[in-house]
Order: C-alpha cells, then structure tokens, then sequence
C-alpha cells in the first residue's frame, strides 16, 4: 500500500526525531539535560492549575469554535495590555500555535502557492506545508549576522507570482533576533508594495532582553488587511501542555473563513481555555522576574559557547534559544553521538540539529539550536558536558 | 487581499453555522431546543471530572508527540474490552477524532487524491478533504432505504486511478446506520480487490441498538495493512471539550508517517489525556443504561417523525442521529424559520439542515439532521415544537 507523497515528504521533527537515542540513553541510566526542545521548567502559574482543579460542569461540552467567549474577552484585555487593541470577534482560539499557523498559511495559500520565510525558521513550519501543499521560500539569514533580514532587494528578489505571505517569527524560534520597530515597518512596505500577507509568530512576546520593546505586526498602521498574528500560551506561561493559542486579524473576510476552517474541527479543549484565561492579567509582576532569569541563562550559554573554539554565534536578543555554527561536518551526527556514546558522571545533554530549521538543502547541517529552558545549575552542568563532548568528538572526528 | 481557494470553498458548517440565529432568538428570550449538534446532556464521568482536578505537576508540559505513555496503555486495555487486539505502538492519540481524521485522509492522499464515501456523511469530511486539497467522491445511499451501501457494482463504478480509500463512518452521523458483519467484510473485500485503504470512523462503537454488535474495521483478517480506524472519547464519555481521540492501525509504514504529522503539532493536549485516561475502564455497567436511555430516546423522536405527514426515515441502528426528509423545498431555509420566526410558549428547536452533509450538489436539501441528545422530557417538548412549526411552516410554504 503507497502512502500519499507528503506523507513520504514530511520531515521528521528535528527536535524529536533523535529522541529515541535519548530514551536508549535514559535505559542505560543516563541523565539526560533536554536542551532540544523549548520546554521550560518555569512552574507553570497556581492559577492555572486550580482553574483545572475548579472545573465544575456537569457536562464537558464543546464550546464555540472561535474560543469561549470568556477567554476571548480575557485576550483583549491582555493584548489591551500589550498596547494591542482589540475586539473579541478579530480572536479565534486555536489548538496552540500549531493550529494557528496551519490556519494561516491554509487561508492565505492554495495548494502550490509559496510563503516567503527567513531561514532558519521554526521548523515545523516545514512540516505545517508540506501537509498544506504549501511552498516555503527561504531568506537565508546567517549566524555571523546575527540573523538580522537582508536588504530589501534580497527579499524582493525572493517574490514571484505564487508568493502570498511573509512568514516571521518575531522574537525568533530558533534563531533569538528580535525585529526592531524599523524592521517590522520596512517588512510591511514590502508586503504594501507587492500585495502579500504578513503572518507574525509572536509567541515569544514577552521574551525580550536588555530593556527591548517588541513590536507586534498588528501595531503596523494600514496594514489591517495584511496582517496575521498567531500566538500560544506555551511558552508565556509556561504551559506547554494546554495546547491554547489564537490567531488574530484585522481582516474581517480572513476571519470569517478562518472560522469555516475553525468550525470544520468543531472547537479547541473547554478546560485548558479556562485555565489560560486564568493567566490573562498576569503582568510586569510575572514577567519581569522571568524575563531575568532567562536573561541569566542565556548569557550562561552564550558565555560558554564562546569558549569553544571555532564556535560562531550571536547573543540572542530574545526567546530561549540559541543557534551555534560548529566546526563540524554534521551536528545530527553529533547530537547522537552525545546520546549514543559520550557522558560524564551518568550524565549526558541533548540538543537540536539545525537542518530541519532551514528550507535550503544543505544549509545548518554545522549548525545546532539549543533552548535555555533548564535552571543556571542544570544549564552550567548541561554546558560543561556540551563543551567536554565536543572536545572529545573532535578528536574522534578532526 | 484574495484569499485562497480552499478558504473560499470551504463550506460552513451546516451545524453551526445557523447559530447566529439561535443567538438572535436567545436575545430574543427564547429558549431553544438544540438538536443540530451532538452535544449530549449525559453528565461526564466523575472520575474523568476528578482527573483534572487531581492534576499536580509542576508544569504543565508536552507530552509525547504519539500521546502519553499512560493513555496509550489505558487504550489498549479499553480496545482489549471491545475485542481488539492493539499494541501500544498502534496508536496515536490525537486532538479529537477531527485532527485523527485529517491525519488519516492525508497519509494516505496527495492532492487531488480522491476518497470515496457514502453520503449523507459526517459533514466536516467535507471540510478537511476541502482544506487537504482531497476529492470526496460521493457513493449515494437513501433514506428510503435505510442509508445501506448500494451493490459492489455501483460501489466500484465510483473507483477512478486517483481514489486512494474508502472512508465510513460506522455507526453512522448522519445516518445511525450501522453495518453488519457481512457489510464490513464486503467493504473490506472491495478495498483489497482495488487495493484501496479503509478509513473507518467509529466514535460510536458502543452506540447500537436491539442488542446489535459493532463490526470494528480492525476485525478484518487479511486488511491490516488497509485498515486505519479513528476513534474519540467525545461522545463516548460525554466528554466533547476534552478535544481527546485517536488514529489507530497494524501498518506500520503508516503509522511512522503519521507520527511525523503528529510531531509537527508538538502534542495533544495533556490534562484532558490524563481525564480521559481515567475513563478506559468503563464497561457495561457505564454503558448498557446509556444505551437503553439513548435506544428511548430515538423510538421518541423516530415516532414523533412518524407522525408527520410525508416525513421519510428509517428507525436508526446506532449513534444518536437521524436523518429525516421532510417535504419541504429547502430544510435551510426552515431551520432558519423555526429560529427566527416560530415558538411556542417563548421555546423553540433547531435542526441542522442536511444538505452540508452530502457532497452532490443539490441532494440533501429537503432533508435534515436531529440529534437526540436530550433528555426525553426536553425531547418530547422539542418534537411536540418540531411537528407544530412544520404544521405552521407548510401551510405558509405549501
């Protein structure tokens, strides 16, 4: 029996797919630091957890498939908050980000059509295509840059008669740049000038260091008809397993049929709507604390990849996430080898090979994406072993 | 900004999308009588309440991409008690039966693949077949006869080079129609005849009437490679906000693919696998009144359809719909009176109008879906509306 092409052409998750090594790993007694996947330890919000503990109806019923109509007032109050304004009927609830995005890149693209994206992006936006019958088209952006956007002639030159939308993600999964309020705007002149949709990931809202302000693709005066943003409670709060996130628009006509899509698969999960919109007001008192500590964590590892000789990376400006560019042929290979072979003291660290983050074969195969997701203790430890492995796998592999 | 063709074609739910009217009538101080969604009023097991409130972890974190280890093991055990025969490894837990659906249509189709299914179908195939850029090719059956699958020859005469699978939904939505033993294998000997998959949705395995048994697709000896069966817990435990189901088979290359779809959404959700977890271990003593309360409540509303003069349908075997056709121009455009301008007594009901339910354009338009999810005292009062504003509708539309 042949299976369809996508499902031959789908990628395997490059944050997941060597996890069977790491469970091989944990067999043979092995700790193993989880630096692979954007699962932090922060405790998710008490609130949170007793909404789940105060869920009271008799009856766990579907609910409305734009989101319950509470938890959509609570988004406007904290997008209100994020300098956003909003009203409820621009929100549809999603099935996390993943459904977002999917959303958006279905209601922008027919089959065949292409999505501009810089590269390296997040990377089951691949996968998210390949199942929509969608194109991405990359800009490559670079580690020794910081992965700042290229000139505007660079981006245009990407554009061709099926581009419908520019894809950012903003701050960046997995790439740690922010883009300035001018880069944001420039993107948008782009998108005016050759009629495109922007789709922002803003899932990482929150997450910028030294003092940054973020800018939201919907704060873009004029560009209400173009602008899409999804977004996640993941990462925010620290809730990874409620699976909530929304998409946002101006665009009323995208929204209605946004809905049709939304209403196909009835509606996202009842209690975990209840227990994000037990977040909403959650402010500066809740942020501010976290945003330090990942700020700590992040320099830790940036410090401690810059001791590695021949290493090439930026100090990420925001999310949890750093790329290194290694001086080695291929970082899945050793990923594995980290898992397969190597540890110290029963103990051994786990990150993402960055392939499967870029569209352009071949690119990122040196490169890999490690998540600042564990405490300074855990990452001190993570990081030593990540820099005594890799000393050893260069003398196996000169 | 031109959207895509699939967001222009996908229709809207014909479900839900009445509903603004039911929210007009709301306003309006009315109460209705909602039989146009399977939204049953049966109370969700307690212990499946108690799971959420017994939820402790510290952070709320991704599961597994395939479902937790846990769950994957309570649903062996539940498939155990149906008589079949599952290994973990079978099975993936999904977002509700919708995403085990889109999963299974598009592993085994390309696009412009085609799918053939008896219609009246479970009118959201439409939708995700729209947004996978898949052909449903419609195999006809009727009211008048019970919704029972047509000769091999008309079956067959449906298969082109591009038709991948046969999807059922077995007992069926719409139709409640269930298949025999006999139904199943000749199904089953079509596919392997063509070389075809068999996509059967069976939610509502347990729901059958006058002591029948369900005939799983898993059952077939010899189609284990053909065979994929999606599954929820929506119904099953009254549970539809849980957002909980699964896509289960023996193929293997299949299921490999479909975990890379499923890694590509990160997870489903986690507390509603752990409520739902709590529930594999319901048997008889859960299910047999729920049947006898269910079989009640179709003799009601089949009776009170009986006594509509020129209505046409046949007693269900299973699940808790019923088709009716009534002779009306377009039941829309009724359903849409009833809400609009028809009560009794400040109380009003609301179907879903059928034709959302069939791929060939025009059938379906003077027939509608009810849903008996309502406890028999609401029931008798909804039917008691449902014959009076039928009786008030002809006579202004004869």
């Amino acid at each position: 029996m042949q299976l369809s092409q996508r499902a031959l052409d789908i990628q395997a998750s490059p944050i997941r797919k060597l996890m069977p090594h790491a469970i091989a790993a944990r067999k043979r007694g092995l700790k193993i630091y989880h630096l692979n996947i954007g699962q932090p330890d922060i405790p998710t919000p008490q609130q949170m957890i007793d909404a789940y503990h105060g869920f009271s109806d008799k009856v766990l019923a579907y609910g409305p498939s734009q989101g319950l109509d509470v938890y959509r007032s609570g988004l406007v109050k904290y997008y209100a908050n994020c300098g956003i304004t909003l009203q409820d009927h621009e929100i549809i609830v999603t099935t996390a980000g993943s459904e977002a995005i999917t959303f958006a890149m279905m209601v922008v693209c027919g089959v065949g059509d292409e999505i501009l994206v810089p590269e390296p992006f997040y990377t089951n936006y691949n996968g998210f295509a390949t199942m929509a019958g969608i194109v991405l088209k990359p800009v490559t952006t670079y580690a020794e840059t910081g992965f700042q956007l290229p000139p505007d002639d660079q981006i245009e030159a990407r554009i061709g008669p099926r581009t419908k939308a520019i894809m950012i993600c903003n701050p960046g999964n997995p790439t740690g740049t922010v883009y300035s309020r001018d880069e944001i705007f420039r993107l948008a002149a782009i998108a005016q000038k050759h009629g495109l949709f922007i789709i922002s990931d803003e899932v990482y809202r929150e997450f910028v260091y030294e003092g940054r302000t973020h800018t939201s693709i919907l704060e873009v005066p004029g560009l209400e008809e173009q602008a899409i943003m999804v977004d996640s409670v993941s990462k925010r709060y620290s809730a990874c397993g409620a699976r909530i996130g929304c998409i946002v628009s101006h665009n009323k006509a995208l929204m209605d049929a946004t809905l049709k899509f939304a209403q196909a698969r009835l509606c996202p999960p009842t209690v975990d709507q209840l227990a994000a919109n037990a977040c909403v007001d959650l402010g500066a008192e809740f942020f501010e604390p976290l945003i330090g500590e990942y700020q700590a964590r992040r320099d830790l590892v940036y410090d401690a990849l810059m001791q590695i000789p021949g290493a090439v990376c930026v100090k990420p400006q925001g999310a949890f996430y750093i790329i290194v560019k290694l001086p080695v042929q291929d970082c899945e290979h050793f990923v594995t080898w980290l898992l397969d072979e190597f540890s110290i003291d029963g103990e051994t660290v786990m990150g993402a090979p960055a392939e499967g983050f870029y569209a352009t074969p071949g690119l990122g195969r040196d490169e890999m994406r490690l998540a600042y997701v564990l405490n300074e203790d855990e990452l001190r430890k993570a990081m030593r072993i990540f820099a005594k492995g890799f000393e050893a796998y260069k003398q196996l592999h000169p």
